[in-house]
């Protein structure tokens, strides 16, 4: 979508949001409203209702929505000086808006803007004083907002409301727990229904809910939110993917190492993540007096495993790989399944390159990430390039504007010349350079940040790294973050999705299902068992008294590629009848045919059984 | 070695190291005794001397020792109320000494048997009131000492003090670094001389010099100590075990999972490890008000992914694997290399059995110790077996009498029924019941305590886990633990001190190195190399301009197994020459007769080449 209606669409999400509180408003006097955000394909709205309401009564708020669309009402804006409009909100009674207001005036950015860092390593940094807030008025209604809106009510397409949900406010489990009530809209008809349809595709597929049937994963109160149980399941898929990673990396040229789990302060504070980043970091344990905490990422842990000898040109670009654990704080009211976790597995690795390479390699990670999402199906994927805001150069960046200016160029340059889908965002940066944002979108099209790339010319200073060049003289190397399949935790949470729980094979936690007809087939079933197992074929043998059909049943819902049949024909003939999860009949084939042919699906990581 | 004769040996020993102490007193007046306790194959003695020595004063201490010794002087007994030997120690100025009995007077146990127990999960509880406590006198010099001792001095075997050492008191590195000279003592010369030679052996192959020079390992100040960072090479071993770890536990029928590191205290409370092993962790960290421990075990973990569905008696025996980081606390002071440190990732699993199937399930898990230490070339393995201390039944031990008497007959009947070699300790069982500590010895006869195997029925009802038996109904299965390669850390630290770093082709992280003779035989060379690495071996080729022996020399510093010459007649005939890391020149072969050779000993993990 072009950059102009991507602009009106969000004009579009505002002013619903707007709608619908005007709506709730009338409904239920005596509300206090909270944030009401554009999201991806939507809009939600947090209120502080005098009554509980249930999905129920939203067909009742919809209509009243209508109502007042139809009036043709317009959406005037207002501006007013900061204190006043605290003053304002705070006789109305609207705590949590003067709330915003406070916030903003302390920080100078929107609760809404803090929000959408959270999926980040980044926190926004307080900037300028702000003099004025702006109001929007529909009708009767007037609420605090940025806009811009459109102009009046008519100008909405068709909207819905989707879902209500409880939310903390602030995300922080310790506040009042507000009510959520989310919607979208659409320029037409045809849009919104593609929405829908999708929406109810993803409610199947949602990984909460496959990774529950599936025996995936689980999370236990007793242990704690954000921190995921892997089921004996999800952990052959977790290992299938992290082989696979093994593998690509060493024919790819990188090295393995693997980091403990917790670091002295004394290591962030030369990378500088203490004290700027605290806030991404666990509280510190205290061992014989000294703090340390829980890793955030593994970067300064490689960085000192480069430095831990002399290093030369010999033997750059030294790619140095780990799926490494990391931890990071995130409130408990925005953990979500797999998808946004406390502790998490990253596909990590960072590349000390020579300056005069980086560019080449750079490119051939960005070749990696389209091997592993060909190999994926995954068919869409592009990056957003993260460069400094040019409004806010000195504010908020580390390192010189000669470091800014070669990192910003490089990083442009092997973008454009992998021939990579991307966008600039200005002020996307992160502190110490630019970042290319990956987003991949699953087969039903929902869109995922999946890992971030980055040429780094900021962290060789800190850490003071050097290298050996030809003529014996001492070089800064630069360095390649990169994280291509993200971490374990999304996904595996993607590909739950993407794949709706059908694995492709070579992924099926239990790949061939047998199942004999009678007890008589019970010693053949058994031989076919090892034969399979000896091959590394993960199979299992339903020897439950069950019926045949309720035996299929079972095994389709697990969803087990390929069900082996065994009757007494089948056993006189050495034979299989071969039944695929989505219901195919393939007939009676030989064993060793379907050995082979199974083997070589998942010897090439085919996509579909 | 007999009990009768062990004792002997150990009062020899206790006695050696009072003749050291009363020469030390002898040659350095003013010096303030620690403890100086038997060790494994001798003992030490720490002091706290007027002046700094080093290892050349050893000899002369040594010569004080053998005039005192030749003097055939007697060991003289006396005991003291414990509040007059206090007193009596503070007027002499031994304040080293007074916090010994103070620490006795308030706990029952000396500081030595605690020192013992920092190896182990387990703390010592506080025990009953010692009323007195005993010394030696030997010439002019008296110690606190329990005994026994010799009668006297010409009792004594041949000794020598071995090396000189700083060692904080009490371990604590906030404490004055005391001077601990170790030595030894045999009954007969051929006895010490044997063992001197094999510490000669074991400097050598010391794992931490090796972890240097191979580039296994690394340790950094800025991250912290005892926290391994597990360097390229390293990390090939690492992943060399846990991949035939998994091989392993898969043939034998046991499912993999994996837990997070961290946990809310809710989790220990259930499991009784808070308050009552508070000190084995780490100080919590907070997060949003409540409590999280980085995990010093995976035991609780595991039981909670039991508990995450209802079982059923199909299910069991439930074999729950992980290879599972955890952290413990651990003194600085008695850190040591990858043998002790502060992480350690474990070859954990626990086995969720039917009571009636638990000696049979316990033999199996012995039975896999033997399929690894044999194939580890390991000749000598044997256990301890911890059970209750019968003078002290009700105070240290949590469960009923019945729960112990049955978890300790099962325990015996299965490591009776398994044939293998152990001895009963009595007071050793952990406070939920009885354990199984495994050792193991090098090839040149150092041996360590690799892994425990549990028997536990006390898990089960703290964490009420269930199943439905036959008969539906509900029942409590029996726990076994165990960790037959215990953990990385300290099993790679055997391996390296076990093979010298001469690793078995499997386990090399280089297993063969390609030699150009000139740069005419590079193309072949890179040729070669392909074709190994397509083989999935782990080949370099080493293209410096560097002489031939220059380059062979290195390989076999390097203890890489294979290195191919390749000059033009090799290159012209299709052959290699082929050389091994001790110095055979195995002649001209053929490349493929070479392949087919190291992969057949690669899939057969063969410990020589």
């Amino acid at each position: 979508m072009d950059d102009k209606k991507q602009e009106q669409l969000n004009k579009m999400r505002h002013s619903t949001a707007h709608l619908l509180a005007a709506a709730v408003n009338e409904l239920y006097p005596g509300t206090k409203f909270g944030v009401g955000p554009v999201i991806e394909n939507g809009f939600y709205y947090d209120f502080d209702l005098p009554k509980a309401i249930t999905e129920e009564d939203l067909p009742k708020i919809e209509e009243k929505m209508r109502q007042l669309q139809k009036q043709n009402l317009s959406f005037e804006r207002s501006e007013m000086p900061i204190d006043k409009a605290l003053d304002v909100v705070k006789n109305e009674g609207q705590l949590y808006k003067a709330e915003l207001i406070e916030h903003l005036k302390e920080t100078g950015h929107t609760e809404v803007e803090d929000l959408e860092k959270l999926d980040t390593e980044e926190r926004l940094p307080n900037v300028s004083q702000v003099e004025s807030v702006s109001f929007y008025k529909l009708d009767s209604f007037t609420d605090l907002c940025r806009g811009p809106h459109i102009e009046n009510t008519t100008q909405i397409g068709p909207f819905k409301l989707l879902s209500i949900a409880g939310a903390y406010w602030r995300g922080n489990e310790k506040n009042k727990m507000l009510t959520r009530i989310y919607g979208t809209v659409f320029p037409t008809k045809e849009e919104l229904e593609e929405y829908l349809n999708m929406l109810e595709e993803a409610k199947k597929r949602d990984h909460r809910k496959l990774g529950q049937e599936l025996g995936i994963f689980t999370i236990s109160d007793e242990i704690g939110a954000g921190l995921i149980l892997w089921l004996p399941k999800g952990t052959i898929i977790r290992e299938q993917i992290e082989n696979w990673a093994k593998e690509t990396e060493n024919k790819w040229g990188y090295q393995r190492v693997y980091t403990p789990h917790i670091t002295k302060e004394d290591l962030y504070k030369i990378s500088g993540h203490l004290p700027y980043y605290a806030e991404d970091l666990y509280s510190p344990i205290d061992i014989e007096g000294e703090k340390y905490y829980l890793k955030p990422m593994n970067c300064p842990h490689h960085h000192m495993i480069y430095k831990s000898k002399l290093r030369s040109y010999r033997e750059l670009p030294l790619r140095i790989a780990e799926y490494g654990q990391v931890y990071r704080f995130e409130r408990s009211g925005t953990l979500h399944g797999l998808m946004r976790v406390r502790g998490f597995c990253q596909n990590d690795a960072h590349i000390y390159v020579q300056p005069e390479k980086a560019v080449e390699e750079f490119i051939s990670v960005l070749n990696m990430h389209q091997y592993y999402y060909d190999q994926l199906g995954i068919k869409e994927w592009w990056a957003v390039l993260g460069v400094r805001d040019p409004k806010n150069l000195r504010k908020k960046y580390h390192g010189d504007d000669k470091m800014w200016d070669e990192a910003e160029k490089l990083t442009k340059e092997a973008v454009e010349k992998a021939g990579i889908k991307f966008v600039i965002e200005e002020g996307g940066a992160a502190h110490y350079g630019p970042k290319l944002d990956i987003y991949i979108k699953s087969s039903i099209g929902k869109e995922y940040a999946i890992g971030t790339t980055q040429l780094d010319l900021y962290m060789p200073q800190r850490f003071n790294l050097t290298y050996i060049d030809e003529g014996g003289k001492e070089k800064m190397p630069y360095i390649i973050h990169r994280a291509p399949l993200g971490s374990h935790e999304r996904m595996a949470g993607f590909l739950l999705e993407h794949f709706g729980g059908a694995f492709p094979v070579w992924l099926s936690p239990i790949q061939v299902q047998i199942v004999p007809i009678t007890d008589r087939n019970l010693e053949y079933s058994q031989k076919l068992l090892e034969q399979l197992k000896s091959s590394n074929i993960r199979a299992e043998l339903d020897s439950r008294p069950e019926k045949m059909q309720a035996k299929i049943r079972d095994a389709q819902l697990q969803k087990i590629p390929y069900m082996l049949i065994v009757g007494d024909r089948e056993e006189k003939e050495g034979k299989v009848a071969v039944r695929t999860r989505d219901g195919k009949d393939l007939g009676a084939v030989g064993f060793e045919e379907f050995l082979k042919d199974i083997k070589s699906k998942i010897e090439s990581k085919a996509n579909l059984c």
